[in-house]
Parts: C-alpha cells; structure tokens; sequence
C-alpha cells in the first residue's frame, strides 16, 4: 500500500508553524507496517489544494489529507477536493447535528461560522469528530482512498485511530515492519556510526537489520528495520553491545525516564537545583507520569541572592570563583539534596547566552554538579564547553540531558569521561573536574 | 518564483522525527518575499530522491534540499542527484581540504568514513560548511537551481544564510510580502474568529491584508498578509482593537516575554512555586536572555514534604483540602514571595494526569495563585479545567500560560475571567475564584 501524507496550511508553507500531524500519522503508518513513501504540505489555495490531491491520488492507494477544515475563510480542503472529485458541496445533516452536539457539550450556542463545517463533497462520507468541531472526510479520489482529518493534533490523533486505522489494518495482509531505536546521549554521531562499522553498511547480509543514524536534540538515535522481530532482536543487541553504556534506552524511552527507572529500581529519590537551565531539568523529570516516586523537587536559584538564601551557597565562593564554577555547583547539589532529604540531587550553573560570556568563561560553559549519598566522595562536579554557536536553547537543553546522562553512569559506576563535551575528551590531558565534598571543593 | 523544499530521511518518513528546516527556510523565503509553493519529504530510497528531484525541478526555478549529506551508508542524496542530473559522482578537493579542516579544529584526526562526503555531482558545485562536516551542493537540474544543505538544523540554517540567501535576493525583483502575527491566550479560535468577523473574509478590500488564525500549544495566532506596510499595518491596528487584552503580542514575541516586558516595565520582580508543572514555569520565563533582571528563581515543590518544608503550606490544607486546591496555592505564592523577596509570585498545583484524578478533581484540574504585592487583594486563585483529553503535556503547558496571561492581565487591571477554561467562563454563574490574603483562604 503506498501511501501519502498531505498537509494543508499558509502557516506551514509560510514557515509559521512546524508541520507535526506528518511525523504522528508515519510513525503509525510505520507500525502499521505500510509505512508513507511521501509528505507534502501545500497552502491554503485552492487551486494549489486540488492539483496536489490530483497529482497524489494517482500515485497512491492512500492518501491522508490534514488541515483546512476549520471554520474560517482561510479553509479551503473541503472545496479543493469536491473540485478534484468534480462534484459539489452539499450540506451535510449528520454532520451539522455533531457540530451543534459538540456546543451543546459546552453550554455553548453554535456560532453561525461553524456551520460551513458541515458542508461535504457529494457522495463522500462524513466522518465523526469526537473531539472537535470539524468533521473529517472520507472519499475515493481516482485509484486512491482518501481520508481528509482536521489539522488539530489532538482531533487528528483521534479520528487517526478510529477511521483510518482500521481502514489500513483491513487493507493491507503483507507482514508489518519490524522496526526499533536505540537512543544515546553524550558521544557524536561520527563516533557512534565508527563504532558500530560495518553494521550501517546498506548492502548487509539478509540476516542483519537495516542500520543508520539520526541525530535529534543532542540525542544520536540507531534506528533499526528488519522483516521479522528475531533479526530486529539480533542486531539491536550487536548494537547495545558495541555501544555500551552511552546507550540509555529504546524505542518510547527517553534520558529522563531512563534515569527516573534507574532511580526507582535502586530506591533512590532525586532533588534539583537549576540556575542556568531555571526549571527545565525539573520539567523533563517531570514529564513522565509518576516521576513523584523519585523525584521530591528543587530549587530555581536563579539569582545570587537565592542561591545563597535558599542553597546556602557560600558568598565568597559567588564572588571569589563566580557563579559559574566547581565550588557552587557542589554546594548547590550537596545542599538541595541535605535540605530536600533526597539521596540524589542535580546542580547546573552555566552561561547559556547569548550575552554573559567571557574569555575565561565562554558562552556554553556549564558546571555540573552531582551529589550521591554514601558513594565516595558524594559530591562531585564536572564542567561541559557546549559550542556558543548551537545558541542558548539547546545548550540548556544539552546542559540538562548531560546532568541526567552523568548522574545515570555514576549509579551504574561508569566513568564520566566517556562522555564527549567535556574538556577532557576533545583536547589532551585529564576531565576537568571538581571532586569535592561539600567543606573543602576543589576544582582544576 | 516558485521555490520548492525537499527533505530527505528515513527518520522522517518513518515518524521517527519531526521534520523542522522546511519550517525554518520556508519563513525565511517568506520574509524574502519569495514563499515556498511546496515542502515534500520523501525517505533515505534513491529511486525516491531522484524521481522527486526531477519532478519538482520540472515544476519549480528554486528546489532547496536538505538532508542525506552525512558520512553514512543511508546517506544518498549525492547519488540521486547525480543520477536526476545524469553525471558521475566525482571526489571534491576543495571539499575534502573542508572535511579535513573541521576535525583539525576539533583536534581530531577524520575519521575514514568521512572521506565519502567530499564526493560531489560533476559540474556541480561544492558549498562550504562552516558548522559541521559536510559540504552542501550547488547544481542546475532541468530549468531550476538547486541547493542541496545538510539536515542538521544549525548547520543548514548558517548555509542558508550564507549561501541560499543571497541567490534569492539576487533573482527577484519583485517587492516582498509583508506580513504579521498577532498572538492571543485564553480564548478559543471560534471566540477569535467571530470577533474579527468580516476581517476574515478572502474576499475583502483591496486596503485590508488576508486575515487567518491558527492554533498552536494553545496560543491563537491572527496572521496577517499584505502587500505593502501600511496595509498591513491598518488591518493590524482593527484587529488589536477587536481583541482587546487577551493580545499578548506580536510577530517573534512569546507570552512569557511579553510578561516579562511587563514586568520590567513597572519594575516588578517575579518568583515562582510548582508543582504540576515541575519546572516548566521557570523554564519558559528563562527560555528568554535577560530574564534575570526580572525572574528571581523558585521552588518546584513537587512533594507534599517540600511545600511543607520549603513554603510552609500548612499540613492541615494538604490533608484537608488537598494540595490542588486554593489555599494551597495562595500559600505557596505568598511564601515564595516572601522568602525570595520578589514583588510578585506564581504558583501552579495541579493534576496533570493521566493517573491522579477523582470525580470531584478530575484530571485537567489546575489551581493558579498569584501573589502581587501592594495589590488589594494581594493574594489571589483560580482553578481551571482543561480536557484532560489534550494530555499531560498540554495540560502543564497550558497551564503554565495560563499562570502567566493571568498575571499580565492582573497586572494591566483586566478582569481574569474574560479567559476561557475558568468554569466561569464555559458554565453560567461566577468564575470559582479563591480571592484571600494569606491568613484566611477561602475557596467557592
């Protein structure tokens, strides 16, 4: 079944908004094992609309639109594809009764725009939206079927599962795609793809997965495809096997989940104690239901001021090494861990950018510090030189993953050089660390 | 000119990633007054590459292609090319001297894999990359120009700078497209919509821009689309007027600046207490450089424990009403004003889900207090329902906007329940609000 995915939107050609339902639908089509072959996304132009649809129908079995069947003027998909069906639009009752069903829901009489959403190409079928105002379309479009969902993510989701999910599952009777990811954080691409050699090879024996590697936010992915679950199986232990332990999870797993496991099987709670990163290594422990097991909290010390109210951080330390530095970010792990009761605590202080940076402290000089009661010495710290150039989001974003990734080796008594990003690893000589306990921090 | 964009990868076509450079160049040629007609994405499949190369080259004077440049065997953009244009690949000097230069700079010898990145389509030409490893491609294919850019996000956009840009605007002539975004929170689309009304039409006067909303993470955006400033900026001055405070800004601004702004403004500091949303709170207000002069820091008080210990909520609201609730969050605002000092504090307690909820708090509950000092009263509490249906994820997001428009609007003098999601304003009767000073909350 080949199948294509067509999104429709000015504000996604006009490079307003990134284009999300395309990424959702092939990774069901995927697991679905009829995988897409092609997204296009055009704009909200007729003409524009109805030649795309033409264009694709002829080449697909399946062609599933999304966006432009909203309310406003600005949608057009309902009209582009009655015109490249050569029909008209006609009002629909069974969907202008849903619409009113949906404001009733809310207390809410229908406003009078609402009921163009109930208009439908002839002799196509409306679909039911259970979580919006737009009904959905199905219809045949020369050889092809063609399901047309609402742009709204979780509408689209929805009406994903429950219409066009088993008009896939009945049609196609050829075994699903086997597929797997294996993620790992805090070594390059080129080293992950040197390490795992003549694995990547596309011309591979028939009894080995199809390898290759994508880079996602600081997170190098080893995505596997094979035709059965036993090769999948085999190859994703070579890989896990030759990558050793920078790998920290597969498939829906992700760094903070992975330390958040880890954590958990070892009855171990976890504190934080953000300055640079201000909430965001909080926020991805957080995202995973459940992180209340482990994770008690922290603090935002985002200023000086809370950093020595609040994490009894040492003034002259602030002022002497700056905020930026071994000793700080010691006392803030030992101190968030001691005033929580948490067995584990996190400290980031850096310099994210864009401004702040000087030549002894460049932009993406970050200080890490990780406090682990009862291993000796409980606190240590460990400084990361993020290139200024990847901006101040994703050095934020790294300094944290890199905290979640450090704290996650040293429970498993893994040395942290192994992790790139350290000065250590990129230049000659020993990681610059600071192993300290909390009286007498010492940095080099 | 018609300019088409191509990505190319597996991870894409698989829904292993969100595909996010066709957003980025398409608002670049947007604002070059060149929009992109189309974005297609197609897999790591050669044949698939060349046959949509030679079909958008047919169809458009500019194809920009991204991705499929790196060092590995699922790397086949050169080949398809070569093949769409039907020459050889050839080994680039120029280009190899580029790769070998990068891993000097890294102080690292290039590994072998590399070497295959320097192979370029005869007749074409090599692009410098000055962030990353792998030369782009400049080439002629049927009657378009094409650039070929590595897929790596801040590589491709520091090419496109460098090289794709300054072809555009030597090629046209015609004047740009001018256009804005004007962004709302706390209102739904229809609610926008009707209140613009005729604005929206697509067949409106000549001396008015294109009028569309969009909805992304909860923020309804009104674009604007116009042919010269004036235009745009006269159908920009209507729509302000007609949507009133929920506005939050324009064009690049988002809500946690525009808070910020504010803030600023009337020389307010701002600290925040979470507990649903962990973090998030703090990380978009430090999303923003320069937040420090006004953000202060905060508590994620995630335990019961720690909004005990940290921010003193008395056990006997925990027990008794529950940590969801309005005293709960008056508490925590207060505290946290008080003890970081800060002028004005938010506090988030709420039931994320999907496990968590009861009949009487089901998930999508959310409590917000807001603390500002000086204000009569200073302490003040909403509770909002969000379907809990839009998830986790959207659940804390939009309920850490909501904290934020919350206290905006306080801050301006507007009532708060002119935003949607307070029962208030979806049910019949007063919005259930929890107005308190700290020493006798009270709660409807």
């Amino acid at each position: 079944m080949r199948t294509i995915l067509v999104s429709i939107g000015d504000e996604l050609v006009l490079g307003q908004t990134v284009e999300s339902n395309g990424a959702y639908m092939a990774e069901q089509l995927c697991s679905l094992g009829a995988p897409a072959v092609e997204l296009v996304t055009v704009g909200d132009d007729q003409q524009a609309i109805t030649q795309t649809l033409r264009r694709c129908a002829a080449d697909a079995d399946l062609l599933i639109v999304t966006g432009g069947l909203g309310p406003t003027a600005d949608d057009l998909t309902r009209q582009a594809l009655a015109e490249a069906m050569g029909v008209k639009l006609i009002e629909n009752a069974v969907a202008l009764q849903q619409i009113e069903k949906f404001f009733r829901g809310r207390h809410k009489p229908m406003p009078k725009i609402n009921r163009v959403q109930a208009l439908c190409p002839r002799g196509a079928q409306v679909l039911e939206n259970p979580a919006g105002t737009a009904p959905g379309i199905a219809a045949k479009l020369q050889r092809a079927q063609v399901f047309v969902l609402p742009g709204v993510p979780r509408e689209m989701q929805v009406m994903f599962q429950q219409h066009v999910r088993p008009h896939i599952v009945a049609a196609i009777s050829k075994p699903a795609l086997f597929t797997a990811s294996i993620h790992c954080f805090g070594q390059g691409e080129s080293t992950i793809a040197e390490r795992l050699g003549k694995l990547m090879a596309r011309d591979h024996q028939p009894d080995q997965a199809t390898v290759g590697t994508t880079v996602s936010a600081g997170v190098c992915t080893v995505r596997l495809r094979a035709n059965d679950q036993d090769t999948l199986e085999k190859t994703a232990q070579q890989v896990q096997i030759l990558l050793g332990p920078v790998v920290f999870g597969r498939d829906g797993i992700t760094l903070p989940q992975a330390l958040l496991d880890l954590l958990q099987q070892k009855q171990l709670t976890l504190a934080t104690a953000e300055s640079c990163t201000g909430g965001l290594l909080g926020k991805l422990l957080t995202d995973t239901p459940g992180s209340s097991a482990v994770y008690l909290g922290g603090w935002i010390t985002y200023s000086n001021d809370m950093k020595q109210r609040h994490l009894d951080v040492a003034p002259d330390w602030l002022e002497g090494q700056g905020a930026v530095s071994g000793p700080v970010v010691c006392a803030m792990a030992s101190h968030a861990a001691d005033r929580s009761g948490a067995d584990c605590a996190l400290a980031i202080s850096g310099i994210a950018g864009p401004d702040g940076g000087s030549a002894q402290k460049p932009v993406g000089t970050v200080w890490i510090g990780l406090h682990v009661r009862r291993q000796s010495p409980p606190t240590q710290a460990f400084v990361c030189l993020f290139p200024a150039a990847i901006g101040r989001e994703a050095i934020r974003d790294r300094a944290a993953k890199m905290a979640l990734q450090a704290l996650r080796l040293r429970l498993l008594d893994q040395p942290l050089d192994m992790l790139d990003w350290t000065p250590g690893s990129t230049a000659p000589g020993s990681p610059a660390s600071a192993t300290t306990n909390e009286q007498a921090p010492t940095t080099t």
